[in-house]
C-alpha cells in the first residue's frame, strides 16, 4: 500500500549523512569565496518559467492544478534572474550568491544514470560584471569543489556560446537557426555524432553547411594553438569570443587552476536558451560515462529579459549534488556513515530507567551525542542495536552499581567491558571521543 | 514584469545567513541525541497524501497536473509513515530519525503573521517504542533547542489525546463525534472561545455536553493536582493518559528539564486527525500572540496504516523554522549577517588584475574567505562596496607596490591603512580572524 511517485527518491540515514557532509565541503568552498546564500519558492509563476530554456526544457516542468498557472522551478538561474530583477537595486554589485535546493523535471524516458525527477542543484553565479575574472573565478570553483571532495583526474571542458554561434553562422546556416543547430550539436554525447548529422540534414540545411560545421567544431588541437586557429576564423563573434577565452585562461593560473585541467572544447554547446558567453562543464577523465558533474555558463540577457532595465551581466555553474554521489560511488570514495551517537545508555530495568536517563543527560551535558534505549528489552537485543548503528559504547547502569555511582561501560569494538565509577567513565568517553 | 505567486517568499542573503546559522544549531541537538537524517521527495501519490490529516488539512494540499495522481508533501510525518512502511524492517528499532524539508499548504487567507503557503519543517521522530521515554526526549529535544537559540520564557504544553476523547465521550458525545469535537476546540486560540461553542451548538449537540466539556477542559490546576482531579473521573482513557503523561513528566526530570516549563493543558487539541496520545507545544509566554514554535505528540497507528502490518508506535514533533524566526525578530534577537568574506581585494588596474587575483589566492589557500573586485572601478566605488557588505579588510597592491610584493592594508572599521609586506599582510590578517 505504502508507494513512491516512480522517479523519485528516499534517502535513508546511510545516504543523507554522507549527503550531509558533502553538501557541507561544498559550502565552505563557496563561502570562502566570499559567496552569500539565497533561496527561492519551489512554487514559480508559469510566466517566469516559460521560454527561457528552449522548447524542449518547457515540456518538462511540472505544472500545479491552480487558476494562477503555477509550476515548479526548473533550475535555480532563472529564480535568481527574477530575484536580480526585483530586488538588484538594494544589492551591492557584484552580487555574488549560492543556492542549494530541489529542483523538478519532469523526464518522460526511464531513468538515465545521474538522471533524476527531483535532485538537488548547488548553485554559485556572480551578478553585475562582465569581467572576465567572474567566469575564471567561477570556474576555479568549481574546480576546487571537485579536488576538495577528492576527484583527481577531472577536466573543465571550456568552450563560447559566441565562437558556437559565430561557427555556426560561418559554415552557412541562416542566424534564426543557430540556436536549433547548437541544440543538436549538444546531443552529440548523449545520442551519438551521426545521429546529430542526421537531426541536421532531416532539416534540410545545405549538407556543405553540415560538413562544414563539423569540421570546424573537430578541431583538435593544444588550447592555445586552437585559439589561434579560430582566431584566423573571418567572424567578428568568432574572433570576439576567442579574446574573451584567452583572458579566462590567463586568470585562471592567476587563482591557481593549471592549464593542463583545462581543456576547449569546440562541440561542447550546452543545452539550454539562456547562455551568451563562456560555458563549461566538469568531466572526469576516469569516469568519462558519467557526464558532466558542474556545467555553467555567462548569460548577459536573461536578467534584462525580466527587469526590462536592459542588461545585467551574470555568469555562473550548477554543480549537480547527484551526479558526484554517483561518480564517489562509483570511485568507491562514498564516505561511509552510519549514525552521529558514541553513546548508548542500555536500560537494565524500568525501576532503573531514571538512572539510564540521567546519565545520558550527563553524556549530553558534556557534548557526548547520546542515546537511551528506550525500552528495558533483553540486553542482548540492546546490544545488537548498538551493532547495528555502529554506536562505538555501551554504557549500563545495573541494580548493584546505582548505590555506589558505578557503571559498566563496554567497547564495542574490542568488546572488552569493566565496572568503573560513572564520573571515570565520562572522562574515558570524553578523552576517547575528542581523540577521533 | 518579474512577479512571484503571492504567499510565497525570496530570502536574501541577510535573512538566509542567519537562517543557515539557526538551522545548523538545530541540527546540533537532533545529533547530540543519537537522531540521523533522512530526506523524501516533494512530490507524492495523492493517495499517501489523502485522508490522513483530517479533511480540512485535504483540501490544503497542492495537487499536480499528472495522470498518476501527485501533490506537494503537506507534512513531514505522513512521508516518514511511508518510508518506515516501505523500509522499516530493514532499520534498527527504535528508529530515530530528523528530517529538514520545505512543505506546502495551499492556505486561501490572506498570510496570518508566521503561515506561510511554503514553509520548512524541521521533524525529529522516534519509532518503534510506545515508551512515555520517546515523548519525553521529544519534549526535551524542543526545550534545548529553545534554549540554544535563545529564548528564555518558553513554556511546554502537555495533553494527552487519550484524556481528551475520554473527556469529550465522558461529556456525553458520541464516540463518531470525537473528532469533531476535537477539531473545534483547537481552534480555540485562533477563533475564541465563543466561536467554538457556536460551531459546537451549531451541530446540534446537546448544550449540557457543550457546557460539560468546557468545564472539564478548563480545570485550572498544577500539573499534578490537575492529573490528581482528572484520574477520578470515571472513564478508562482518562484514566489510562493520566497515567502515561504522569511517566512523562518524571521522565522529563530525569533529563534535565524542570517541571516548572511544562503546563498540562487540557484544552490543548492540535488539529490533525493522526495523534493517538500525548500532544504538546511549545509557546513564549512573552509573546503568545506568536502561537506554538513547535508541535507534536503521538501517533500509533499511521504507520500501521501504511503497512498494513498492526502498528508501530511512533512519537515526535515539528520545529517551526518560520515562527522561531519570527519571534527571534519580534524579541530583537535575530542575528545580524551580511557575508562571510573577511578581506576585499580591490583592483588597482587591469594590468595588475593578475596580481590582486594571485594575492586572493594565497588568502584563501591559508583559509581566508577572500573576494576580488572583478573590475578596476574608481577605488572610492570598491571601497564602498566593502562597507555595503561589511567586509572588515580591504587590500589593494598599486603599481608601485608590484616590485617589493608590498601591499596597502585597510581596516574597515579603524579605517587605518598602511603599506606593508604582502607575508606580513597574510600573517596580520590570519591573526585577525582567528582572533574573532
Amino acid at each position: 500500500m505504502a508507494r513512491l511517485y516512480r522517479g523519485m527518491r528516499d534517502f535513508l540515514p546511510e545516504e543523507m549523512i554522507p549527503r550531509e557532509e558533502i553538501t557541507a565541503k561544498i559550502k565552505e568552498v563557496f563561502r570562502r569565496w566570499g559567496y552569500v546564500p539565497i533561496e527561492t519558492p519551489a512554487i514559480e509563476l508559469l510566466e517566469t518559467l516559460l521560454g527561457k530554456y528552449g522548447d524542449e526544457a518547457d515540456k518538462l516542468i511540472y505544472e500545479i492544478k491552480h487558476k494562477d498557472g503555477l509550476g515548479l522551478r526548473y533550475d535555480l538561474t532563472v529564480p535568481l534572474a527574477r530575484v536580480i530583477a526585483m530586488y538588484g537595486q538594494n544589492l551591492p554589485m557584484p552580487f555574488r550568491r549560492y543556492q542549494i535546493q530541489p529542483v523538478w523535471r519532469a523526464e518522460r524516458s526511464q531513468k538515465q544514470k545521474g538522471r533524476f525527477r527531483e535532485f538537488i542543484q548547488c548553485d554559485v553565479d556572480i551578478i553585475g560584471t562582465s569581467s572576465p575574472i567572474a567566469d575564471a573565478e567561477i570556474l576555479a570553483i568549481s574546480a576546487e569543489i571537485l579536488s576538495n571532495l577528492g576527484f583527481e583526474r577531472y577536466k573543465i571542458l571550456l568552450n563560447h556560446r559566441q565562437i558556437l554561434r559565430g561557427l555556426v553562422n560561418y559554415a552557412g546556416f541562416d542566424e534564426k537557426n543557430e540556436l536549433f543547430v547548437l541544440r543538436s550539436i549538444d546531443k552529440w554525447d548523449k545520442i551519438g555524432k551521426e545521429a546529430v548529422r542526421e537531426e541536421l540534414a532531416e532539416k534540410s540545411f545545405k549538407k556543405e553547411s553540415i560538413d562544414r560545421i563539423f569540421e570546424l567544431i573537430e578541431i583538435d588541437e593544444t588550447n592555445w594553438n586552437l585559439l589561434v586557429e579560430l582566431s584566423k576564423i573571418d567572424n567578428q563573434r568568432v574572433k570576439n569570443g576567442v579574446k574573451n577565452l584567452r583572458k579566462i585562461l590567463e586568470y585562471l593560473s592567476a587563482v591557481g587552476v593549471g592549464q593542463d585541467v583545462v581543456q576547449v572544447t569546440p562541440r561542447m554547446a550546452r543545452g539550454l536558451d539562456y547562455y551568451t558567453g563562456a560555458i563549461f562543464e566538469t568531466v572526469l577523465s576516469n569516469l568519462p560515462s558519467m557526464g558532466s558533474l558542474t556545467g555553467g555558463g555567462r548569460y548577459d540577457d536573461l536578467i534584462g529579459m525580466f527587469s526590462g532595465k536592459g542588461k545585467i551581466p551574470a555568469c555562473g555553474t550548477t554543480i549537480g549534488l547527484d551526479r558526484i554521489i554517483s561518480a564517489l560511488q562509483e570511485l568507491d570514495k562514498f564516505p561511509k556513515a552510519h549514525t552521529f551517537t558514541k553513546v548508548l545508555v542500555a536500560q537494565f530495568s524500568k525501576a532503573l530507567s531514571n538512572e539510564a536517563l540521567n546519565f545520558a543527560h550527563k553524556l549530553r551535558s558534556v557534548g557526548i551525542p547520546t542515546e537511551v534505549f528506550p525500552e528495558p528489552k533483553k540486553l542482548s537485543k540492546q546490544f545488537s542495536y548498538a551493532n547495528k548503528w555502529n554506536i562505538p559504547y555501551v554504557v549500563l547502569i545495573g541494580e548493584d552499581e546505582v548505590e555506589e555511582e558505578l557503571c559498566t561501560l563496554k567497547d564495542m569494538s574490542s568488546g572488552q567491558q569493566r565496572v568503573i565509577h560513572q564520573d571515570r567513565a565520562i572522562k574515558i568517553l570524553l578523552e576517547s571521543i575528542n581523540k577521533k
